[in-house]
């Protein structure tokens, strides 16, 4: 396989037929519509050797670890997200949104794709600096996710038709909040000549910064009584 | 001291200086108009026996933990919040909005006040069940928390009037998608008469629903042959 040189993951989130089925109890009804701007993503990734994550929500039957937020809609729309909709070639997801070989499956329990997932601890093993986002819907699973990936020092950048909102409105005020905290905004046709995201260069000078600094981190004492050493515990 | 028969917590956000003066570099410019409904609000949770968490950043001083997206503005501005901001009685918050007996403070290093922070381990040792939010800034530190709370299986609750954002319209919009999402939003007046969140009773009815549930969470054969025991590995 080819190198990965742009230090970037794309993560597909909630890209499945319980959000973007016009029949499902749990439909995002815009999510239909970016399903071409998502393949024409991930299609880019796949050429660029970025690797693909599909991120998915899928629920134990007995509802034990269905949000209890969205529990109610969920029961009573015959609950949906089944295990069943697990695995390999899976026809839960739309043409061009499966996973090929190569890509990888998360299984998120909650909003955010990192939420008690092992999708950090895979990133870091692949050195992924820049994740990129795209899926359903953009001020929840979409929001929290870049919000934990800034937490965990990655770097941001979300394909903005390739994300949605119930309107227009909740789309562009949702995205200016991520913006205005570092993310960065790009099409599926932008993405289709990325090479680095913009950010990457700021983030390894920062590092090398915090790395080269005199200042101790905390303020303590040189006194011996205060070094503790095997002896004292 | 009084029993909290709310089984609610009240948690004050980044209500500290280095975001309230406006000669900080991290100012929230309007973060000092809402100390006033936020005192009114802890005045409301000590009378009431409703524990308060005054959840608060600390940086420390050589940059190691402070978000890369905020590097730049901590650095240049003279890195504030540092680790002389902790403590008893410190006076790195507005009068009011400091810890008196019986409180409690986190620090966090992030923008959600449970990402990575004892605040969890704590609440369920209270056997807290809602989280009433108030501080600064709505879009950010507001908002994060109340992902993580609903995915933590908290009821949400924010006092709209003890929170801010750099504009109205932000301001309206953020409150919009977080009780799309199931918070329940109040003012710090109607908190006065706060007895339990409406939301409690729904939560009470899954659990049980959950709990009673014949459906068995996750597909499995009852062939001997798929049971595994010490000896199979």
């Amino acid at each position: 396989m080819r190198k990965n040189t742009t230090k970037s993951a794309l993560l597909v989130i909630d890209m499945e037929d319980a959000f973007i089925n016009k029949n499902s109890p749990l439909c995002n009804p815009m999510a239909e519509a970016i399903i071409p701007a998502c393949v024409r993503a991930v299609n880019s990734a796949r050429a660029k050797s970025i690797p693909v994550f599909f991120v998915k929500r899928v629920y134990r039957n007995n509802g034990s670890d269905v949000e209890l937020t969205r529990y109610k809609r969920w029961d009573d729309g015959g609950r949906p997200l089944g295990p069943s909709s697990i695995g390999e070639g899976s026809a839960q997801a739309p043409e061009g949104l499966r996973p090929i070989r190569g890509d990888y499956t998360i299984i998120k329990p909650r909003f955010s794709a990192f939420f008690q997932t092992e999708l950090d601890l895979i990133l870091r093993r692949l050195q992924v600096r820049t994740v990129i986002l795209c899926g359903t819907a953009t001020p929840n699973c979409i929001r929290t996710t870049a919000y934990d990936a800034f937490s965990l020092d990655y770097n941001v950048l979300i394909l903005q038709d390739c994300c949605s909102s119930i309107t227009q409105e909740i789309q562009v005020a949702n995205l200016a909040d991520m913006a205005r905290v570092g993310a960065q905004l790009m099409t599926s046709a932008q993405f289709e000549d990325y090479q680095e995201a913009a950010a990457e260069k700021n983030i390894q000078a920062i590092l090398e910064k915090v790395e080269a600094s005199a200042i101790a981190p905390e303020p303590f004492s040189d006194s011996q009584s205060d070094v503790r050493s095997i002896d004292n515990w």
